[in-house]
């Protein structure tokens, strides 16, 4: 079976359901919420939702036992593709961020009273979640090492203490997914141990909405504290002290979704810029005939191909069981910023209107791709982990401790 | 006399009044509009205007006869990048678009009474001010000869017919300057002319807010409507049928105090960022030993510094009385980009914080800075008569027409 | 069968045959040349291909009928990059250009006659070819409608007048592929025909070999002078008038063998590079510790898997039958631009040592990989050719003829 | 004294007479030496400096009690600009790299008796000179402090050891300025002193001619070997152990002499694809009217503009007394990256002309300017010195000893 890149039809026909879907109803209800998902209200939510179910599109990703349809990661890319090409896409098919990472993570960890209680429920769009995670400084951020929010054995369970930030969806979420410190002390390597607790948990409360550049997420970033947040052992999810391992089991595939949502959002930007290079004419020709726009649409092409080439690669590797960290960084860092430059340069295309908030999609996008630079991780992290994997089988033994 | 790049004694105290000003008076009062200079009151304009009379620091390029400190556009360079440093700091000043640019207008082409009446209060903050030229597709964007509205000749005056978008600074304004077309047809070079219509004359009506990416701007970008707007003969500004010469008289000198203003914000968002650089930690060391760190700050540095030195350079030559188009459209295209290159870099290594909307004001400036890359000329506007007059002197006779 | 990156077993042991052959042979060999394929000597090239042979791994592209191991372009990407990690590599296997061009181009166009006559001795190493199709200006260049060499009718054969340059493996070859003009005028679309012309044909001689940056290539780049040289009708390549499909046949595929060759040079960049980096001390640590050098590692780890999935993707559309035009000049433009910037960046982390033609092969691939930016089609003409594509489904019936 | 860019009228005579005597008498003179100035024979030197001499524009840099004409550097700015227009001008001129930094560091650090025995025949031409101080790995290269070859005490003097390599003009000097330990160990920040050492003094001897990509200085880059070489008290060239900080009154103006003498580089290249540009035609029309093509020619205006108010401003800060270290790197970096993009930007104008080595300047000028990006000090090496002096203001107490 040599290397192949034809897509599996039922793959093909979920995606084209999904694009029309997206065009016919999901772009249709970008206007009621300006574009913002973030003030998305609920309502919208549940019919995008319940549109999504009619048009058979919903939970492409969902394994078939818990509703969904149960693509693996090259069918999930896309698929996700097709669902990005609206900020309002993913939400719709309940393949958003942070949810879908979460769904998968709980599939991978959770125990099967675990699954039952809080991955179906999600799984069928009933309950929001979240996965808190980030710290503000001197917390954990680009290095996770660096976990400050501490969980303190007590007779049958655990007191969390401490202060997260930037935790998507976090405001009406029916759980959260903690990240707290069991063992050791911020900067040491390991100790870390997720919980699931459950909304309206004595202890945890959400101090602030931080407002940001981006607002595609579905209830933004909130600031959560936790205050002798008490939860029972069975709410541990995995084993205790390896909080970082499964955070690696979820953000490996949730960095390569990620890529193929925006990817689709970066689709749309050309398509606009396409559209108006086609009809606007400036200098006696039409804009598309020009050079140096010519060379622009050229240029967002080729990241586009580069992107999904790239997504296709890891996300296969991915689905043969490997860990594939080091394509997932390169895929994620080239990605993000592709989709960065891609939209940048509609922008620039469609000049005025490009950075007009309610003529056209892209000053919207123009301010939701540019957190993927940071999120899950910045590219220089990324960077660094990519070069240090490089470098490692040509370290001279002499070249000392460095070499972690 | 020699090549030198010493501040005069008078600008340097002035600049340095002026950072003073800002940094004790203005930044503080950014809270007040949340950044965003568009939703900014008319109070706090007033204030603010005060403040800066009070500091002996307001409209420090107004010739001394209207009551400001008549620096030429060296002078300005300095100064205007110290008041940049808050976005409102050039409102503080009055020295903000597009008022500025239109009293270096009015000075240059106006008739003394038109001086008394548009320019002495518009100096004074007393009035704001709009520039009418931008036209919705497919009237005058980047190709000005596109230019659409309509200037009929009437007894005593002239009727204007025609839509104006992205007109900044039009909600409030006490008058505008419209370009409009008083011979010839779309397309063709010639045939503009310039009009002083004063708020409330029937026919000119605000159809609209424009919302958009940047809102550094006070009262914004407003779609304007002409409907039958009748105005006399004393209310032409300059030559009638020289409308495009005026347009350039305004525009050089504009396109070099935005650069400078930006400038100033990009000095801002480089301290932010070395300020982060100097005390988070991460990775065992503080940000600002980390190598790729290091690389974005020496790059944002080197923008800084060039862009500077062609401000200078550019400033020297249209003081001299040159029209330095040449000069100009390089600064500008060099240093609006380079600007949005330093403010990128800055919300990168501000990671988190950097896309906060409310923590810190680098989300802000990068939604600032983008537009810059697009009005005034796009940069590819100005590659392309960058290009076109570097080849000219090496055209070949045979090459044909296009050489125009 | 959905998509997946697995390598057949029978490639893959291919490919780790020569890339032990590559190590143990041919880079051994380098230095009998200096590095420069150019100026190496026939007898060279008689080893390296006898050495090939006794490995097994001689004509890995070529069909089995005439002697090769008949990979398809996804066998040959992955081969094709082992061979390519020494500019001698592709001599030795018998995939260098132009000749593995030509066999693939006779296999598709020539008669049966033809291809004993021709293909056979080529695909076994006993004669090279050319292709003649570059003029000097004003003739065909990046535009091959510019085409200026005639082949005039004649009773039972053609006159060929003209004047080809950059042909590259012209001294010494066989036999040449010509480009000639059989009908129409220069700017013309169509009326281009291939012909066969055997070395020492009378009319046919080269006026000298031209010295270019690169020296890469068996036998360098000539300007070659067709006056009156008369071929028979047998030797026409192709049907008449059909000459630039023909070509088209040949690029396509020709210009993706060439990236994954090039891909192969830009990996042994690399691996120069993080040999460096990992035994390299400066500032009291190892060079592959320091950020900048991390940063430019991990880019070119980046733009190589970019560069490869690119790659595979394209092999994969022109193995299924497809021109796959759109995705050859994507990864052409995309691959030349990546090889370029992994080894300057290998050049800059190597330092000294990078630039010293003798110490290390970077100094020479960085001169050899330059002009692939400009072979095959200029990165602009690609790019042209790209957004003309992409914009032709928003191009509106009244923007008129240009959209052709 | 506003900020002013005249040039002083003696200056700007001087720079059309050496931009006149480049084009009628240098330029004409490369095809003597194939371009290469390594392989230039001595006679060709004699010739051309004749030839200056009789122009009047020998010398610019030199003092006038040494013959020359006494410019500062923004003079030098002006006239090494119009002097670097040809490889083999700054030769012509005497004030080409080595002996141009070497007079300059003679003038400040030698001894009366050291300047009229070295720095007299020197200023005159008579003699040649050479810099030796970068050393083979693990010794000193971007890293100083690395130093490892030793001058050691004896009576009367002191006794050279160790090993030099990328010597400029070594070959055939008349006398070497040698870095050398005379107290602490490799990795030391001080204890560095400089010799000068004359030709055919026992114990110092070339190993060999580093074949290098570039080949644009006299003589070429040479290993050189110290065996018990000895040296007299009078021979020491500044304070003992004051080494590093006379290199550094050398490096830091040899800096921006290089980046003069290289822009007028750039600008050759610029102008080749001019021409090019404004003859040739492709796809209907001339080159030059092309968007792609505009866009590279516009964005090498800006470079060489903003490299040459770089260099400007940076002159004027090292001739008013600054040592200028932030600004030094600050241009040196630019300037050197904006050089290379110029020529690969002329060079992909101009196709397959522009990799010819014979048909054109660009081929030749592409191998001469890469080495600059690592000469002089890495861009990075100079992005981590930038980067530290703009982090130390922000730098808090706390985060410890790596502030230095």
């Amino acid at each position: 079976m040599p290397i192949q890149f034809d897509v599996d039809p039922t793959v093909a026909q979920l995606a084209a359901s999904t694009s029309a879907f997206v065009r016919e109803v999901v772009i249709p209800a970008e206007r009621a919420c300006g574009g913002s998902v973030h003030d998305a209200p609920e309502a919208l939510r549940e019919i995008l939702q319940r549109g999504a179910r009619e048009a058979g599109v919903f939970a492409p990703h969902v394994p078939t036992r818990w509703g969904g349809h149960g693509l693996d990661l090259r069918g999930q890319a896309v698929v996700f593709e097709a669902a990005g090409y609206s900020l309002l896409g993913p939400l719709a098919l309940n393949c958003a961020a942070p949810d879908e990472g979460n769904m998968h993570l709980l599939e991978k960890a959770a125990t099967e009273d675990q699954k039952e209680h809080y991955l179906r429920p999600l799984a069928a769009g009933e309950v929001r979640s979240c996965f808190a995670m980030t710290e503000p400084a001197p917390g954990a951020g680009a290095d996770p090492r660096s976990l400050r929010t501490t969980a303190t054995r007590i007779p049958g369970g655990w007191r969390i203490d401490g202060r997260k930030w930037f935790i998507s969806g976090a405001q009406g979420a029916g759980f959260a997914i903690v990240m707290a410190r069991t063992s050791g002390n911020p900067g040491d390597p390991g100790g870390a141990t997720m919980f699931l607790v459950d909304a309206g948990t004595p202890g945890m409360s959400i101090a602030r909405d931080i407002e940001t550049l981006d607002e595609g997420l579905f209830a933004g970033h909130s600031e959560i504290v936790f205050e002798e947040c008490v939860v029972g052992d069975d709410q541990v999810l995995g084993a205790v002290g390896h909080g970082f391992a499964g955070a690696q089991v979820r953000l490996g595939p949730a960095r390569m979704t990620h890529c193929m949502r925006w990817l689709g959002a970066a689709r749309r930007a050309q398509d606009v810029a396409l559209e108006r290079a086609g009809s606007r004419m400036a200098f006696g020709s039409v804009l598309g005939d020009l050079g140096m726009v010519q060379q622009m649409l050229a240029d967002s092409e080729i990241d586009i191909e580069a992107s999904r080439a790239l997504i296709l690669r890891t996300a296969w590797e991915l689905d043969t069981g490997s860990a594939a960290a080091q394509l997932t960084s390169v895929s994620k860092t080239f990605v993000a910023e592709a989709v960065n430059r891609v939209v940048d340069r509609a922008v620039q295309i469609c000049g005025a209107l490009g950075i007009s908030a309610a003529d056209a999609p892209l000053a919207r996008l123009l301010r939701e791709v540019r957190p993927f630079r940071i999120y899950d991780g910045p590219s220089e992290t990324h960077r660094f982990a990519i070069a240090r994997r490089a470098v490692r089988p040509y370290r001279q033994p002499s070249s000392g401790a460095a070499g972690s």
